[in-house]
């Protein structure tokens, strides 16, 4: 009985592990660092409840900092809870971005070398991308990155939009991304900034967040990588590899049109840029050189994110600790929207596999 | 012969007429206008070649003027060598909205009666969207609102994201949202403003115009409908009938992500207007109220719009005469690409004749 149940199970299928790519964690050291800051951002406890809360705008209450943020133990929870086998950790925004030049590298070093640790604490089951100290000389960051290349957890790197304070398009990050195609780290790249809140009108406010989040992160996002495709960073970096937030921000969605005014612009105007022959096209980019994550809420955007890159770059992801269960419920709906939107999609056939864990596991190795 | 030829044309399947939905023509009375202006915008002959420009902003070069702007022979030569059988003309950019309030309303009388014309001069072939003379004080709306409902050829009002200067998630909109509703005069929504300059940042000169059009213009109207939406104005107005430029900028594929967002801030902040009972949700406003054209240069996202709102939603356009054939070709390719993405997604069957042309007939009541 014993040997058929063990035959048996042998000839299942293996199935992948189901792999969150979208999923951020403050290590404690890091929340030490915005408690002791008397700047934007930074963390401290509010009235009425003493709720720590951490402050990215002048113009928000800030978020509350509850365990999911920064406690190890219940993120593998959360993680048990939904049936998720491996997540790869990333810090979430604002990152070092802020640190002072001569404190970031070191402060780099630690974030990272703590987030290891939490790791290797639960071995198979966390990954992570690391943080990189912007803000340090050069040869601080091409230091770290050749660290980070040696870290046993490490899987990549996580990179706001304005790069080294000037956007992706900055000609000061090709060394930098040459670096870490060289390494092969990936980059997980995250909105942080928004829009300028004008373009939200008089009334944006009486929307809560909603017009910041749901459109200003998204629209961040697709103006980086469009930027970024611009300025032929991926003709200079063949090799480079991006992981976009939020399915890219719509990016798959407009990119015939991006294409077609293009065309239409290196005609009328013969621009430098765009008018080089080596160009590599919104679609090339798209199927090369960048994966998607699948939060997106919907099998309609998850479909276009896969047709636009290909069913084999999309990757699942929840954005935990964002999006909690605020109606009592213990079930998160970021996690499970977003595996509705997978169901929903692609059944329980390979393509479903792909996208919700397949995918991530061969492109980052994870084992 | 004759007869059994007669008798299988009879049961050949009627197809719909192939309707163009988006596609400007400026009347030469509005160019005058623009000719006689010292401010911004104006249209001017500049050198070398005494080309006439029409200049929006003070930042760019301004648009050509050339004939396929402004004379309906060369609109109605370019829909024969395209084999469009009916356009629905709408005035450009920058509409009305920049005139004097005691101006105003005889200039759109003016105008409207002007394209009317046009359209009278090639029955069934030209239909048009109204301007409304929205600088000029609400009396003077709603009686060219009365107008234009009698207007043979008009089927509709062409609409900037700004309203009366505060966007469209503006109160006061909201009588005149209401009597184009009773009055069945669907709205032609179209972007101009784009986003502020600084989100494209210290490169975004290098890529042209790409930026701001690819871009700017699809941010532009998908924020202007996400305000429209979170401001209760499709539950106050159930009957406003939208038709979104460019596909919807990009709504469709982040309709997930916004209703996400309001469901966790309306539970998190409870705020008085996203926690309205009676809100509609945006997949409800997708399906009920919007309109999407099909100006989106790919099937992928052809595919999406037409998931999101319904394929009998969907209408061909070709955005003439922008994206002309700078290379000698006689093909325009905002014709080409737009029609290829409807056959690519379609074939040739019902669906395809539904988008090519029978929604709009349909629709806009086009005979």
């Amino acid at each position: 009985m014993a040997t058929s149940v063990a035959k048996a199970v042998a000839t299942l299928p293996v199935r992948s592990p189901v792999v969150d790519i979208h999923t951020h964690l403050y290590p404690p050291f890091y929340i030490d660092i915005l408690k002791a800051r008397n700047e934007i951002p930074y963390v401290r406890s509010f009235a009425p409840d003493n709720q720590l809360r951490l402050v990215n705008r002048a113009s928000e209450n800030g978020r509350p900092m509850v365990p999911h943020f920064y406690d190890i133990k219940t993120k593998i929870a959360f993680m048990d809870y939904h049936r998720i086998d491996i997540s790869v950790l990333s810090l979430g925004n604002p990152w070092l971005d802020f640190l002072p030049s001569d404190t970031a590298g070191q402060v780099a070093q630690a974030v990272n070398d703590s987030t290891n640790s939490m790791c290797a604490e639960y071995p198979g089951r966390l990954y992570f991308f690391a943080a990189l100290p912007l803000s340090a000389p050069p040869s601080v960051v091409f230091s770290e990155i050749s660290r980070i290349k040696r870290i046993p957890y490490a899987r990549g790197i996580v990179l706001g939009t304005s790069g080294l304070g000037h956007g992706l398009d900055d000609p000061n990050l090709v060394p930098i991304f040459k670096a870490l195609a060289e390494a092969s780290l990936p980059i997980f790249l995250h909105p942080h900034y928004g829009l300028p809140a004008t373009v939200y009108g008089a009334y944006g406010k009486d929307y809560g967040q909603v017009m910041p989040l749901a459109l200003g992160f998204p629209m961040e996002t697709k103006i980086a990588l469009a930027r970024l495709i611009l300025s032929g960073c991926f003709t200079a970096v063949p090799d480079l590899q991006i992981i976009a937030s939020h399915s890219g921000g719509a990016l798959p969605f407009l990119a015939g049109r991006i294409e077609s005014c293009i065309q239409h612009d290196r005609l009328m105007e013969s621009q430098g840029k765009i008018d080089d022959p080596t160009r590599k096209t919104v679609w090339d980019v798209l199927k090369n050189n960048i994966y998607l994550d699948g939060v997106i809420y919907d099998g309609i955007g998850l479909q276009t994110a896969a047709a636009a890159s290909g069913v084999d770059r999309v990757m699942f992801g929840t954005d935990h600790p964002f999006f909690p269960p605020l109606d009592g419920g213990v079930e998160w709906p970021s996690m499970t929207i977003n595996l509705k939107a997978a169901k929903d999609t692609y059944g329980s056939g390979a393509d479903y596999d792909l996208v919700m864990g397949g995918n991530a596991a061969r492109v980052l190795n994870l084992r």
